[in-house]
């Protein structure tokens, strides 16, 4: 059975996910660095960029849970880049360089369509103009049986909760209060009732929270 | 130096810290007991209503933090009771029956004062129409050198806060999608820049965080 999953998604205490006034050069707006400073500091991280060190402890396990079994991804285009609207030119290609950490197909969700790019290691981004439930279908066949990861952004992962297709959601609450920024909360209400939910606090100072679907 | 103190506030995953809908035959609204279960089921609770029983983990360490060296609370008039406007009659003097829980002076903040109110137990409420400093100034006196509480609702709360006159926070993060109620969050922004802020998840499936005052 191939399951929908969502790793690393850091929130804000008042449940905002990405901060307000994203551009190239700010990609988390004014909340800077302040959301994922815990996974800059894990091994994962680490070994995704090719240095050594990190830590190991909860973070990490957490961190490293992101890849195995994963087959496609999902992600939302404001994730992909910077730019709104139409394509002006096709020169970007990510914000991950030549060989990005994905290795597996991902499905850019836009509503402005581009030629397929196929990266080195194996990471190949299409471009669907889709509802969740045709990007999953399409997400799913790429993924050869294995599992499809929802790999945000803010606007992606919601519409992806609401339209209750998400398996297995890991959140990470950050003990901040950003007070604007794109909210991940608006429209969901008890979510609680379709999933088992476990925390775990680790010394980072976050807390890590696990739903796992009824039944799965 | 006498500290102000908050304890035991629940507040969802979304921010919310009371349903919608409050009244008498539903203080918590919509909410129900969600925000409270962890809290009814510690030894703490139950002693509060001569009960035997009750957890003695972390719930219950945190929940019993609550009353030693608080010498007066202030609370908001939506905690004292579910009436709204002026007073119809005195009749009702508060959820706690006869002998309440508090012990100390309670500063009820309202538009609509009324007699102070002489309970069994040491337990008296006064009832006073001030900012969020005055009412700190007549609590402190009444505190005689020991601490104060705030004690709640939601917008007595985010008043002291947006006042920053709070010390010691203590927030117990619940794991549910609420989805409407009263926000804690409104307003507020880069509360952490204050505070030192440790995190502990409970086997309950809350998780504790406290937020004090750099400094003290």
């Amino acid at each position: 059975m191939s399951h929908v999953r969502v790793h690393n998604f850091s929130v804000s205490l008042d449940g905002f996910a990405a901060g307000e006034g994203q551009t190239l050069e700010a990609p988390f707006g004014h909340a800077q660095g302040r959301l994922v400073e815990w996974f800059f500091g894990t091994r994962t991280f680490r070994s995704m960029n090719g240095e050594p060190g990190g830590s190991a402890g909860v973070d990490d396990a957490f961190a490293s849970n992101w890849g195995p079994g994963i087959g496609a991804e999902i992600m939302g285009r404001n994730k992909f880049g910077p730019q709104r609207g139409p394509w002006t030119d096709e020169e970007w290609k990510g914000w991950w360089g030549d060989n990005p950490v994905f290795h597996t197909p991902v499905f850019v969700l836009t509503h402005h369509p581009r030629p397929t790019l196929e990266m080195e290691g194996g990471t190949t981004f299409h471009f669907i103009d889709a509802t969740p439930a045709q990007a999953l279908e399409a997400a799913r066949e790429a993924a050869g049986g294995l599992d499809v990861r929802i790999g945000g952004g803010v606007e992606t992962i919601r519409e992806f909760l609401a339209a209750d297709v998400i398996d297995h959601l890991h959140l990470v609450l950050v003990p901040i209060v950003l007070g604007r920024g794109e909210q991940l909360w608006s429209g969901i209400e008890d979510l609680e009732a379709r999933f088992d939910v476990e925390s775990v606090s680790s010394p980072s100072g976050v807390t890590h929270l696990t739903f796992t679907r009824k039944g799965r």
